[in-house]
């Protein structure tokens, strides 16, 4: 997607260094963009954890990337000493998110790559470094076909408004900065967008990171979406009101039964949007379903990540990035990451196959080569 | 309550002047604590519109005492233009915050005071000035009473969880610093807590002012209350999990029907509740219903504040409160201040005569002398 009008995506080979993984350093969004050179596996590990990259899609690329920078790091003693090592620091990406199934994914698929290369070392290295790209890539067009099957909910309501703008709502960044290119929630609204079709979105903030008023904001602005920020409390009130047509946001794990485990938060909306008759959409690439869970409420870890992110917040003061604390200095906090929203609030899960029911039937109906798994 | 120790309300006379109102200015909660005085009905008014003072009770309490400063500023040429005067500056207050009830409560009950004194400037002067001691002493009175209701129900669950600690989640700021005194939604915690019933409080933080990480953590903590801060869109996920024992929350106007306007994000830990089968409970002195209203949602204006408390916040740097942008540039936001939290989501309504259905059932069986009107 566009960058003050310059193509971008969000992890890259360096053109001139092909050994350094390039990223964009989101935590300097919307107020700085910086690229960050990435040159090892602890490296990326730390961007992982720490947030520099974050969102389904691009943690699942950054740990295809990470795998290759593994097999440039590991000992070539021999093919077993080789693969443990890559095994082990893949296990180190694994551990950096313990919600997103992306990860897991992502690495498993670099082993099984490298296994099928044969013995050669110089072989299963060609292998990861292909599959990082093609990991990559595949996000970027999972993406864009579920804009295109996305994009047919926003148009039918357009019909209905008779062309007045669509309001969607979405929580979080599941927008292109949290995937390769195009994101999954925001992929609709960018074809509808640039197919004319009048929208705007409300973007909730997103509280404790602000991924919403910090990068969701940012970028449907960079591509000129319409778009209004609001605080995480308001979209039950907008759906009172009839001030949301369609509800659509990202996951980082969907069972196969269609629960799904997004940004905190998440639930509440869900909950709101069948209260008031409003469709509550969840788009995703099959990379982030879950072929093992049942139960999304009673499986799918929560990741806990550190207090300080709900006491201290960063902004722009007097074009400084500068933190305050929000709280007072003897009150504790907590900080759960994730929630489940059950299937039985999921409107539709859009992927890029097509539109499915949260549901066991809807999901392998549109994935039957995960049937008996 | 306390505060360091010493005993206080949220509004006074002066002690040496009792020409002069003080309230501490909530603003600077919790990085400071600074009593502020207010001389005349503008200063009233804008201590209210800008949030020196907020809350139910305490912008009625507020009220009255500025229409006290209006008996002093209004001309005293006849008892006409007297009261005219007066009345145009009740209009002012009134006009400061649209959707809290006490405010116009506060104000013609004062009209009403001054009209019963007779046709003196002077005996209307001194009834208006006691009529605004006897709001706010109500007003403390009533939510110590609604603590005495409303700790049956804590006491209640602490019977059935074996004396483990009754985890209750509220949202924004429901106590005493909302009130004169005790508060309402945290005056049956404070009652728990003074009996030595082990009581925890999960403190939503309520954007875009966070009321919640403030002032209700603030206080809570001056008062030794157990509590932790979390982010608005947590409680869902807590209730999934069996974390949350009772919700209690306050009302800026609750109809006699038992819909309830609350703070903006109310309603969808309200739903939450109801999913999760979680007492939701609204507490509220009789002074907060709206005896006219029958459908909260159709009815209660909802206030819009400046998108500006959205996008910029403030909070401690380097012992400085300092603010800072949150939005990039050019992202617009919206700031609507409450909800309405339908009745059929309100387990009870907690009130100084006692806990009442939230219905018209409900509220009039409470308050029968309101029939009929």
């Amino acid at each position: 997607m566009n960058v003050h009008g310059t193509h971008f995506r969000t992890i890259w080979l360096k053109p001139d260094d092909p050994a350094v993984v390039q990223i964009i350093d989101q935590r300097q969004l919307p107020f700085a963009f910086v690229v960050e050179d990435i040159r090892t596996v602890d490296e990326m590990a730390v961007a992982i954890k720490d947030m520099h990259v974050r969102g389904a899609g691009l943690i699942g690329a950054a740990a295809g990337y990470g795998m290759y920078l593994a097999t440039m790091q590991a000992p070539r003693t021999s093919p077993e000493v080789f693969r443990a090592s890559v095994a082990a620091m893949g296990d180190q990406l694994k551990a950096t998110r313990p919600t997103a199934v992306n990860l897991a994914w992502a690495v498993d698929r670099q082993l099984a790559a490298m296994d099928a290369a044969g013995s050669e070392i110089d072989a299963q290295m060609a292998a990861v470094k292909q599959t990082a790209q093609t990991i990559a890539d595949e996000d970027a067009e999972f993406c864009r076909r579920i804009g295109e099957h996305g994009v047919a909910l926003i148009e039918e309501i357009s019909r209905r408004k008779g062309g007045a703008p669509v309001n969607v709502l979405t929580h979080c960044n599941a927008g292109w900065l949290a995937f390769v290119d195009y994101g999954t929630a925001t992929a609709p609204i960018y074809a509808a967008h640039d197919r004319g079709i009048p929208v705007h979105v409300w973007v909730d903030e997103t509280r404790p990171r602000n991924q919403g008023a910090r990068l969701t904001a940012w970028e449907l602005g960079q591509h000129g979406v319409p778009h209004t920020v609001i605080v995480d409390n308001v979209g039950g009130h907008l759906m009172q009101h009839g001030l949301v047509d369609l509800v659509i946001t990202g996951t980082d794990r969907t069972t196969y039964t269609g629960d799904v485990a997004n940004k905190i938060g998440t639930y509440l909306k869900a909950l709101a949007a069948h209260d008031n008759g409003v469709p509550f959409y969840v788009a995703l690439p099959s990379s982030t379903f879950d072929w093992e869970m049942r139960d999304g409420l009673a499986e799918i870890p929560i990741e806990q990540r550190d207090a300080t992110e709900v006491r201290i917040i960063d902004g722009l003061h007097r074009g400084a990035v500068t933190d305050v604390l929000l709280t007072p200095e003897a009150s504790p906090a907590a900080n759960y990451a994730f929630d489940v929203t059950p299937a039985r609030l999921v409107s539709g899960l859009i992927t890029e196959r097509g539109i499915c029911a949260a549901s066991e039937a809807g999901v392998l109906g549109l994935y039957p080569e995960k049937r008996q798994n």
